[in-house]
């Protein structure tokens, strides 16, 4: 159904917001984070940085509940439609990782945040 | 900007439709497509299959004119919001790569043909 062993073993995942369309974040997937998704309902991703399964939300409470789940021509991307719980994606408290747009030759932040890091990681 | 470098060379980029938000397509850039796109207002890929700068429509001519351009937080996945001439930015002839949805274990396709492969890709 995907084709991990072409991507390497991760292939990326998109998630995107299930009723406002906005594309909330980039993360990959290995093929024991699609299958756990898949029978959950959950998004689970894998990190490449901690090397390791990331059920998104797993530390902030901030879940995504899997309402779709798309694969593309090639078999190897993941869009995945989410209700975002808590209202943010991002680990940074805005709505979307992509708060930022490049404009003029800078990125500038057009995202408002909803939390605030410091409250929600207390580590 | 964008960590090129973290990412080995390549980071993944996110084509949504700008005006329904509809996710077109996933794409990689390297530091060439990136600065090319965002001196043409076209969208420019890197093709892994192809090892080269890949003009998106250079030869079906659906190109992507891009309305803007996010980055998100960790600096290595690029968003681009299109316009997306023809209609269709799969090579399938779907308008997005995810036009398969997985239901009950299986992948259905659930877009619809907006051209015939074989009518646009005469090679």
């Amino acid at each position: 159904m995907i084709d991990f062993d072409k991507a390497g073993g991760l292939v990326p995942a998109i998630a995107q917001d299930a009723d406002s369309g906005e594309v909330l974040m980039l993360a990959w997937m290995n093929r024991e984070a699609f299958d756990e998704t898949v029978r959950t309902g959950r998004a689970v991703y894998f990190s490449r940085s901690r090397n390791r399964l990331w059920r998104k939300g797993e530390e902030s409470g901030n879940v995504q509940v899997v309402k779709g789940m798309f694969v593309d021509c090639d078999a190897d991307t993941v869009l995945l439609k989410v209700t975002q719980v808590g209202g943010a994606a991002c680990h940074e408290g805005f709505p979307t990782c992509f708060f930022r747009e490049l404009a003029g030759g800078e990125l500038k932040v057009v995202g408002e945040r909803v939390f605030d890091p410091k409250q929600v990681y207390k580590k």
